[in-house]
């Protein structure tokens, strides 16, 4: 049954899988399906200032991002795991890629998740998708060696970076993540992040929303107050039906 | 029930809606849903160069192409209806647009698909694009007078043109249409067009028909003998589920 | 003095100088600016829809779009023209280029804004901006015969579109509209619009003031908390400092 | 005041920083402003083929293409740090990124100029841009630990490569330079090329002139023998008034 | 022989045919082929400042420029066809797409030259573009009655804009015209213009000399004196050899 | 004499030169040319999953994919060099750019042909074609020491990839490999590939001829029967004349 395939996301720092593809994570759950987040730094330096700032130790700071990502997985009913592969630069290595190429083999995903190819305002982004990319196709050849059967090729969307346009990101797909919005928004709670930040993505996920009812057809019909979640293909899309 | 909405393809010449669309007409048919083309010329200047070489009449010539036209339809249990528009150049008035938000409003189509924006071989291809997508815009529209309920919005794909990288059609859909790949043959050949032409859409379905077993995840394994159909959105897709 | 010059924003229908420019407007009227607005259509047929519902004739939905247009530009300070030219589709004409040439040349803009050149939601869009471009070439060249002197060359900026990456719209200039907030969302109120179009535009300003204040360098320190516009340049910029 | 904020100028070789940016550094300077240039490398491998088929070392080399990176410096009034990271090719290593990162905290640039992403001619040119934009991230944040205070957000702009459109360089900003034409004409003679390189940037100077001069408005009017030069940012501009 | 069929030029105004591809016409007239330009208005109300400012009458303009165009096709070898179709605006007509199909029908040129598809400065280019493309492809349809034989497909280039990459102008071809350069400068010269402008297409021919010098492999080494010609390829080219 | 001048093709895998750069070796070496083929890796992980799944070790499947190589490069006429640099991922290492600077300058190419700058279906390709651009440059410069003599500037083509509009690949040459089909035949027969790859391959050569022929003008008339390759350029074309 398709439906039951899980969902890999690959982030570059804890906050981008809740920001970004917390709807996704949380309706894949609610479908029943096994959903599992590869988040391969802390974002100890780049994205955690404040606590710089307060005069935290790096151990501290890894261990309080730690704990919010794994409570905003919690909140999204979705497994995460730490790589703790440094940030600020996230840079590949060969013991990451084999890491990452058995976590594909072992979770044999139906869809995967992550950051788009450009981003000037953050370069562990892009380096991060780079990364979930290439694991994925070096996951499907028999001839890299490692525990595990070789993957299909399963479709790999990029989530919405934080300033669309400067990105090149254009969205291919808009995601109905209206049932599961409540979700979204105890995983953005659990962050710890300031209350300005929530309603920042609260006011993003009303906007993707409108643009999806203006954009959904008699097949699909939404209502104009949906929530949504903005996403671009890297592969075309395979389908049995147009629609 | 969402498969049940109509198919509408809105093509300049009446080769086009075989050709390029074909696959997704019979695919339509297949599951019950009513499939209707608007064939806006019978393509009697620029695509019938071997009739006026056989020293044929201009009426002559449109009604050899109507006469193709229609079994071509037949053999993908499509309806058609011809514009005679006229061709080379094809061009919008006033009366086929309000022929058009007419048909429009009548068959409240679920899916519509024309021409992509650009092609520097034939300009009626990009001209059948643009009157598809006014008269869709318009039929929206309270405001703009005629018989028929206003339509909602529908999502409309492009059909591949002949030199896909050079009019600048990037497919993101591949549509599998193995299951009626037999009815696109029978169309193809009630055209009436030499054997090479037919040799060569079945070169390119299997073609795509590769390349969408290569992109299909573990939730679509096609066999690598599939044949397939190209298509990209011009409005973002709009879904419950990624996939 | 340079911040005399008078402002020119040319749109397809009233909403749109005060949903996309409000802010541009009120800028330049509290900067002691002149500023004038082309509005070439009421939006009588394609963004009249509950009126048209309510069973209004065109004539009275032209006067109520008039009234609310012209209240709007009360609101930002600015004059308005209104042209009637006529909406789903509008076209250029011969009568509609040489009222506008005449206006170029009357107001002498040091600044031009309208819309993007792409927008496959509305076609009136992106017709007026080819409208407001020609016009203002033509009014440069002294060969074309009319009242008033000849104009020089005005950057061209578009406002941004409904849905920016679908339109291809890249702002490459963020406005701080903080200053005059609340003149343009009077201005919305104006309207008689429905009140989540308001709210809808009062996130993007947020939204667009948010990107301006991570983007703003230290010579321009903004708040986090300040309202923004996001335009895109049709011509490079001319400049005697970079910053 | 914001004109005080120092330039920072960050380029692959000594070369670059005289024909592409000369103009930019004479005129920051003359308005006070202080000008620092990070040269990465001598050029002494890509940039030196005369002095190689002269039979010099590479270390006779990079002191001479010091000496005239020096003199030209001097000639444009600013300062210049050579990082001998080596060129053909030019690498980021943690040290270069170290000593980078801690100039811009010393330097706490307004702006900052660097190479297009882009250069099949050269690959250490958009290494440099790489490197340039991600010192410049990292400079940014608290946790990136190192000397000095963490920078804002300065605006970035490419200066314009040598066949600008074959590195997909377009323009976004043409900089009048006619009042420090002198300037950069002393800084081309004092790096020592031939003289047919003068002749070939004194003439894409006036083009760049003539081609700001067409495009500055009413506010800005440029004369037709202006010297110019070519910019493209790297993120958005944010301003108080559109112009 | 190849080099024996003829090559035709359609521009908007008289200048275009000189300064953009004086060189193509003055080379293949030195080759012994036939050069036919279709000139397709006088320029005279956007291209003839001078004179209308002196005072002219439109019919003295218009003669004015026809002889000066007459006089630089003469210099260059070229016959020129002048259509007078009207500028600011050139439009297409049915009338003058009849005379074009039946030019390129007489002349059966072997390549053809226009304008580059987009000119936010002079929006009579893209136009003549787009009537050239036009009529090159109805010339080839059997079904487009008229006189003559149908064409084959010619290659079509586009000439350099003003501005070119403001226009999307990428060059994909650099011709060395340094064999003819006295018969481009001896063409500028005719057209009676001010003398800066033939110093700046001067200094561009040098410009793409330089450029064509540098990007020209073993099989052509091309001195870095030469001058040059950029174009553009509307199509693929297609070749027996790779060079 | 021109044709004289040999031609390089730097490939990642053993396949790739025979599928996508055969004709063009067949026809360089029926000409008389020089014809030698630098193959990074034996794809000795990415693309031999059957060796793998029957069972072979890494050093049996390097030495069976040689000696395909090996028979294939035969069976064209073309010497080919191994460098075993590894596969999945193929990574630039100072010996292997080494090396190739080295060849470059052994062979001294008129044309080099390699792989296109994107391909989001296997990472060894875009690294190959990186490795092929840099070692091209870094052999031009005097100030790179190593054996044999600089090189000029020769133009680069990437062949097509897998899947053209997913890698950003626009044909803009389309040779005509007509005379030399039944080499690139007994090529790929020499591979030991499954014959629906030949099927497939032969399907694009008919489909790039079917192109090329439509769009050859009356100077190069190609039959409809014609066989093709489709290749991009890096660099533009310089050209003596226009065809």
């Amino acid at each position: 049954m398709p439906d039951a395939s899980p969902l890999l996301v690959v982030t570059a720092h804890p906050g981008d899988f809740v920001w970004r593809a917390g709807g996704a994570l949380a309706l894949a759950v609610s479908r029943g399906q096994r959903a599992v987040i590869a988040c391969l730094s802390f974002g100890e330096r780049g994205e955690s200032a404040s606590a710089w700032r307060a005069g935290k130790t790096l151990e501290q700071i890894k261990e309080l991002r730690r704990e919010e990502g794994q409570a905003a997985a919690d909140a999204l009913g979705a497994e995460v795991r730490f790589y703790d592969a440094g940030d600020y630069p996230l840079r590949e290595s060969p013991e990451l890629m084999d890491q990452l190429i058995a976590l594909y083999r072992e979770v044999q995903p139906g869809v995967v998740l992550t950051h788009a190819a450009k981003d000037p305002y953050n370069m562990d982004h892009p380096a991060a998708a780079e990364i979930a990319l290439h694991a994925r196709v070096l996951a499907q050849a028999p001839g890299v060696v490692g525990p595990g059967e070789v993957i299909g090729a399963p479709p790999v969307f990029a989530f919405e970076p934080h300033q669309s346009e400067v990105c090149g990101f254009v969205p291919d797909v808009l995601l109905d993540i209206t049932p599961v919005w409540d979700a979204k928004v105890a995983a953005m709670n659990a962050l710890g992040a300031q209350s300005h930040l929530v309603e920042y993505y609260t006011d993003l996920g009303r906007r993707r929303g409108v643009q999806a009812s203006r954009n959904s057809g008699p097949n699909l019909g939404l209502p104009v107050d949906a929530y949504g979640e903005a996403y671009q293909r890297y592969y075309p899309q395979v389908t049995t039906e147009l629609n």
